[in-house]
């Protein structure tokens, strides 16, 4: 998948990940009024209103980006209309042969790791009868626990040629509580974390260089992606806080090899609550958010490319 | 809560929590059986021979100890059937005046962060219509991410009287891989992760002396527990690493304070699937999982008592 991964931003010449995290508050009224005289002020109404929100955000999209990120808190909090609609999202996503990756940053013990990975992104059997669940093509991964909570992850990667992308370096303000302690060899955490994702992936070299386990590097720590990509030239890097966490086009050029490969590029509100912002409300009206949507990816693709 | 958990806990003379994890292959066949017979070999199948076989131990267990501990890794894999089941068990569970931990293990950014909290422990507004939907007593949370990651946590903490516990040392075995790397002052990164967790807690501490914010402490660490016990007096410890995964009642001792309070220990297959061990087989048939489940926490009991 780490290989289809790499075609498809090749073949569209756009390093970018559209993050689906959608919030009562970004949903235009017509869609929110429409579901809710359906399903009234519940969590099915609003389940309802995300995936409506979603499928239109797909649809202006899917020929100009390689892959979309749902986020699973927002549907999570919304219990199973919301897990329903994160799976349904999922579906549609792939139907347009879009690449997913299903942010969920699980971590845990091997056995638990092992029903995570089998309902994400590999298979559940109920009495032998095996049901894909979410099905995913990537997922993100925390790696405090050590190897033996991505153990089960690896596997279905192999198997099933599934990807993830392990928590290294994370964008918010205070990821450095933990990672950028210096260890007494003198590296930081987030390097060590690098160096055994590296390792972890090894196995799992695909045809341009790049293994299926990945990294997830922020592009708020221009620095640190730096030093990361030239310890870590075989792990591809999900690469978050580009636009609405404050991150520009040249803090994430660190994370990109000299070919201009090597890393995906997420945005979620920046793309898809385009239409809230001032330099797209004159344009666009709540009913036309998904043409805002459009524009704001092609404006990031130019905005990317004019640094690669 | 944290209160009530320590009050319930002295009540019961008995600081054991019975991890809720079903899984297929220790769900008795009658139970299966007849759960697919009604929905056949599906999620919800599966799902719904869980909910009943979590029942069932919640009636035999509810005068024993004071809180559950349902992982939702086992439910999620299941999709929105399983959350259902979820959700289910943990209402149930309050019923019977169970202190529930709804062990998820989140970790992200500020911004997601809420949606988890607001879902699992806080409320969720739809149209201005408020819902509590996992409605949990307390959550497990990963603090890799660093403060951020945890403050929307604390705000529900403090508003609505819930808990939360930190991973802070781990019981799974390859734990070392990051939490045991030793930083330049010459502590471990474990350490500081513990110490963060009290500083984060600090303002949230209650009349028996320990916050709402608490640790995951394994117990399959003796020392480490030792050690964190002595440096973080006001945290209390979630321990898991008892029983299945190889810890002792002496290996634990360390993480409880002279007066046998501070911690609150793990079991799960110990307990749910004790009619599969050797010891029990004899006497319960598959029928009789829960009676061996109620012989298992008391036996638990005063294995624990013995050392405290």
């Amino acid at each position: 998948m780490i290989d289809k991964l790499i075609e498809r931003i090749k073949e569209l010449n756009n390093p970018t990940v559209v993050g689906l995290d959608p919030r009562e508050e970004i949903i235009p009224e017509f869609i929110r009024k429409e579901s809710y005289r359906k399903y009234g002020r519940t969590l099915k109404g609003l389940a309802n209103a995300y995936f409506k929100f979603n499928k239109m955000i797909i649809d202006e999209i899917y020929d100009l980006v390689p892959a979309v990120k749902p986020q699973i808190s927002m549907y999570e909090e919304l219990g199973p209309d919301g897990i329903d609609c994160f799976i349904k999202t999922i579906k549609y996503a792939k139907e347009k042969n879009l690449i997913v990756i299903s942010d969920i940053k699980r971590g845990d013990i091997a056995s638990t790791a092992k029903s995570y990975s089998r309902g994400h992104i590999g298979r559940v059997s109920v009495g032998g009868n095996e049901h894909k669940v979410f099905d995913a093509d990537f997922v993100t991964i925390n790696g405090y626990m050590g190897y033996d909570a991505i153990s089960p992850y690896i596997e279905n990667c192999k198997e099933l040629d599934k990807g993830m992308f392990v928590l290294v370096k994370t964008s918010n303000p205070n990821s450095g509580d933990i990672q950028d302690l210096k260890t007494e060899e003198g590296r930081y955490v987030y390097e060590h974390m690098g160096e055994l994702v590296s390792k972890w992936g090894e196995e799992l070299i695909g045809k341009y260089g790049f293994s299926k386990i990945g990294a997830v590097v922020g592009a708020t720590y221009k620095e640190q992606g730096k030093i990361l990509r030239e310890q870590n030239p075989n792990t591809f890097f999900l690469v978050p806080g580009y636009g609405a966490q404050g991150a520009t086009a040249e803090d994430l050029k660190g994370c990109f090899n000299e070919d201009g490969l090597g890393a995906l590029i997420n945005s979620s509100r920046g793309i898809i609550a385009a239409y809230k912002k001032d330099e797209y409300k004159d344009r666009y009206s709540e009913e036309e958010f998904h043409k805002a949507a459009r524009e704001a990816v092609i404006r990031m693709r130019q905005d990317l490319l004019r640094v690669l």
